[in-house]
């Protein structure tokens, strides 16, 4: 159980492999012990049934009494709602006899079954579970995942099967944000006119947070609703029009970006508002911490309003930061009668600010360092935007604790861990999966494993494997995108062949695509840049393919590569006899053309180096000038296989 | 608009094709005329949302007041519920100035909503409709699928998406099956021993209840629930004993068949029970009809209660027929009580049987000639059982109204449509869209359009758009089994290689898989046979190709063949590979050695009859062997390609 038998992810802090195994038959039962409850039998029947999945022996999925094969002992079965600070520790051990998972509470447990089935291994004609032991803990008390319902909506299917891929990677924290200029979100009674005027009448009813909360505790998952003012408010405004700063008639925006509209944080009546608003949100969502955002407050309206103007001279308050520091501690102080601890993004860091408040980070690592300075515990995203399509690697070395800091061991401690960001400006339902994963799983492993626990390229290995784990949990990463390109193809062999093309390309970045495709809320979200995975495994294959090949000239590899290429030049005839009567695949002639170009450049590069004499030169300055253009924005999708590509020219050009 | 362009399913009563279209732009509005609701503005938001999806045009999902491009003009919207017998007729015009879509009520309009989704076409660089007069109403006034929650149960997410699909090809009955020996589906809280004791904790709450049967309304569809008695209802017993006929613990069944266990017919407390759980289920489900299922009541457990057996003298009751007549009798007075009608099985058919009473026909069709003859209103299923995995084309060919009864006019009206059956003995919630879609657009077309439409290629042509559609409405009867392959193999490539497998295979029929793998509830439903649909596209689209060549020897078609033969040859290659070390494709040993020896036989049978001479007669006699052998039931899949290969090999076998 090493090396490229260990597909674990996150990887555990401890694991050490020993001699035998043991296999999955149909008598493998589970016994829970002494100590148990509802949410660890139900855990543990839906182990079960994946475990039934995964091998096809037929298991009995109900717990039994006294000794099974599966012996799983929790110490405190007391605590049914996860909270900071729970004890996630769990111990696994794997002999030729069967399993012992012993862990603190039920919510390790829980973790101790994901890291099961991700033991299964092969062997002859069944599966088997390698004989091993593992002592397992987070690095981070706090690791998180923030959707945004506001900007887009997410029906709450899309909510529920995101939870079932945060349990698999052993994520503990949903950040829910659920207000925004767009959109209020969720059902509130007290103020119906904040959802029924503030929304397109997409909002989660107050059932719905309820089953969502309960099904994410039954994962082990805190829900952190965030419910983000003053700015980044408009949608509360259309009800509600006396809460803002200017006087005016206020509609959901439709545009992204930072609006002018906030609260006013001048009249007794919004602290009011937010009383009632928050005492009520608080009795949904029973977590102890509660977001308030308070990002990107531009302190516009705040300026042009006379009154408001007029209140921060007479409480000394010299510009909209300090009075944004006024507003918070006032919002504090409600959410602190109603037994919440306030969390807010960078911008609420201020020296006014109680101890109590965690900071979010999300700006640059300096404001990790002034947070922890001024004695506030913080959450660090900066690096962890998944919005921003930045690769699997790239986020995977960056760190909650930044190195270059240089923060004390006290320090660091107040780092509670991270969380990766999925705004929703470019997202919806239907494509948020392959906007999360699998590149969610390589930052999980970041926050749950050992800071030591480095090797980019073995995540990569592991990744490809945690992937098709999460695509068997039901979660659409690899399927919704394939829909949508048999929605543009018309049928299920020309969407095989965009396949072939999306295998080498990725999403423009967040700004690109923002200012290239003048996106707002209703700029459809269906086209190849939608279907298209950041980050692809299929490129990251291809660059290892190419460079194994460069290192060996083995010619099982050369044939490998033969294929590629060969595909992607049929592909590219293939999609050109679509794209006549396909308006949807016509819409790229670049990267069509493109791809029949690198196919073609890809087999000449191979030919010569089988012929073992160098390219001309004029062919090498031709396919440069190929990558080169190649390498430019177009059609909102950029090639991920560039690189390798390029090294394969070179080394055609040395004799 | 006619011919291959006119791929509209079910096909409308008629339609008249003129000259000109009308191009999809992002100017195009939807208004609603004077009579509107809010149940025909969220089906006419749903419809620009998929033609936005469809066109990848942005357009304003809301309707506008006024005239705009698409007018849509309802007489009476009032009817909020569909009901039995409503007006679902509408007309549809297409001009190069706008659409014009006309109904008596909004559930017409829902179906011309449909079908305008249907008429778009490419052209040039975009999306058009043409120009078309559409006048359309449906041949039956009940137009059902059957939906078995009680031996596997469905979750809720799988019946919304099912109603999705159904109103996509205009069906308007959800027959729900919510009772079975294996489980009771619905929460009562009146008797909450049935869901609490009579499941397995797998059932729907009555929240989720009402928003099934709401979801439903909004696509013009009735919720039929059917709770099966007095047989087929061991469930019941667990927690009531006191019900059953047998004095007798009793425990949720987990084997298929017919169980002796039945309710008490004798007992005033039976019906006393029945009038509380019928009166509190008719609150929940809005509709006119209520089906009391009736099948398969064996009578042993009355034969063999001296008590059951002297009630029967005492009341005249000559057999268990005739108590199970008595039975109905008194359950058709409950339901009446509370304003339903009954529906029963085939079985329920008896003189004594009041005439309101309707007959839901699964067995010969003489049955639905006894009903109708006894006055009674029938539904026909016999030959549109989804679960015996018969072809689209058989079930195509069956009419509610079948032919050889020559019923009379009269007669025929009292056939008020049928139903498509899809029990669950060997479906999850995982699979059961592969064994529903496509092949229920076909019934739902039988059922829809008049009876004069029989051309069955046609069907298929018009069959293979629509599966696309439905797929991209959210089904998963593509994406279910593609992923199923995905966790077979571990892997997104090696899953295509097990695809090219299954595009040539189908499950083997109900009865031999339930003999082959003696099936239980608990026998895991994902091996090969669950990934696998039944009469596939792929395999009739391979007839065509092969009936095309032979008849012209055109080299492009030649070009075609050779291609798949050459995919079956690869794939199998392939995946002995990957069976190595994937145990869940080395299962399938023989299957995968005869893709490659038809692959072979294709190829060699191409190049005979490229060279112009008759193939020898030993490898004729060769391939009629291997033919013979992969016509042999193994590994549960059956080749659905073996007739086009014979006759090809055929064909070679001439000079």
């Amino acid at each position: 159980m090493s090396g490229q038998a260990n597909t674990l992810m996150p990887l555990p802090v401890a694991v050490h492999a020993s001699q035998g195994e043991f296999a999955i038959t149909p008598a493998v039962t589970l016994s829970l012990g002494e100590a148990h409850n509802s949410l660890l039998e139900a855990a543990a029947r839906r182990m079960m049934e994946r475990l039934q999945m995964q091998t096809g022996v037929a298991l009995a999925h109900d717990p039994v009494a006294g000794v099974a094969a599966f012996n799983v002992s929790v110490a405190d079965a007391s605590a049914t709602l996860p909270a900071l600070g729970m004890d996630e520790s769990y111990s696994l051990d794997v002999t030729s006899s069967g399993v012992a998972l012993k862990a603190e509470t039920i919510f390790g447990a829980m973790h101790g079954f994901e890291t099961l089935l991700q033991l299964v291994q092969p062997e002859g004609a069944g599966f088997v579970l390698p004989a091993v032991h593992i002592d397992d803990a987070p690095r981070f008390a706090w690791r998180g995942l923030m959707i945004d319902s506001g900007r887009h909506f997410m029906p709450e299917d899309v909510v529920l099967r995101t939870l079932d891929g945060m349990a698999a990677v052993k994520l503990n924290v949903l950040h829910w944000h659920l207000s925004e200029d767009q959109g209020f979100r969720v059902e509130s009674l007290k103020y119906p006119k904040l959802q029924g005027m503030g929304s397109n009448g997409d909002f989660y009813t107050q059932q719905q947070v309820r089953e969502v909360v309960q099904y994410a505790a039954a994962r082990g998952i805190r829900v952190v609703p965030e419910f983000d003012i003053p700015g980044h408010a408009t949608s509360w405004l259309v009800g509600y029009p006396e809460l803002a700063s200017k006087a005016a008639t206020y509609e959901v925006q439709t545009t992204f970006g930072v609006h002018d509209a906030a609260l006013d944080p001048t009249r007794e009546s919004t602290y009011m508002f937010l009383d009632g608003l928050f005492g009520e949100m608080a009795g949904l969502f029973p977590d102890e911490f509660f977001h308030i955002g308070g990002d990107e407050s531009n302190g516009k309206d705040w300026n042009g309003n006379p009154k408001i103007v007029a209140f921060m001279r007479e409480h000394s308050l010299k510009d909209s930061k300090a009075l944004q520091a006024y507003f918070n501690l006032r919002v504090e102080a409600i959410l602190k009668k109603h037994h919440r601890q306030m969390i807010g993004w960078d911008e609420v860091l201020h020296p006014d600010l109680p101890q109590s408040v965690v900071i979010h980070n999300w700006h640059g690592p300096e404001f990790v360092a002034e947070g922890v300075k001024q004695g506030h515990r913080v959450i660090y995203s900066q690096a962890f935007y998944l919005d921003h399509m930045t690769s699997s690697g790239e986020m995977y070395a960056a760190d909650p604790v930044p190195v270059s800091l240089n923060l004390t061991p006290e320090e660091q401690k107040l780092v509670l861990g991270g969380e990766a960001c999925m705004w929703s400006e470019h997202v919806t339902g239907f494509t948020i999966d392959s906007r999360i994963w699998p590149r969610m799983a390589a930052i999980a492993e970041r926050m749950w494993s050992p800071a030591t626990v480095r090797d980019t390229e073995d995540m990569y290995r592991r990744l490809a494997v945690e992937s098709l784990r999460l695509d068997a949990l039901g979660l659409t990463h690899i399927s919704g995108p394939q829909r949508g390109l048999r929605m543009m193809a018309g049928s299920v062999r020309g969407a095989e062949e965009l396949a072939v093309l999306t295998s080498t390309l990725q999403p423009v970045g967040f700004g690109e695509r923002y200012r290239m495709q003048k996106t707002t809320q209703l700029t459809p979200m269906d086209s190849l840049i939608d279907f298209t995975s950041p980050d692809p495994l299929s490129a990251h294959q291809f660059g290892l393919l190419v460079a194994a090949y460069l290192q060996s000239k083995d010619a099982t590899q050369k044939d490998a590569l033969t294929k590629v290429f060969q595909h992607w030049v049929d592909a590219s005839a293939a999609l050109d006899a679509i794209a006549v009567d396909h308006p949807l695949v016509a819409r790229y002639p670049v990267r069509r053309e493109q791809l029949i170009q690198l196919g073609q450049m890809g087999l000449a590069a191979l030919r010569y180096m089988d012929e073992k004499k160098a390219a001309p030169a004029d062919w090498i300055a031709a396919q440069k000038a190929l990558l080169a253009a190649a390498a430019k924005h177009a059609e909102l999708v950029e090639f991920a296989v560039l690189k390798p590509l390029g090294s394969l020219v070179d080394a055609a050009a040395k004799p």
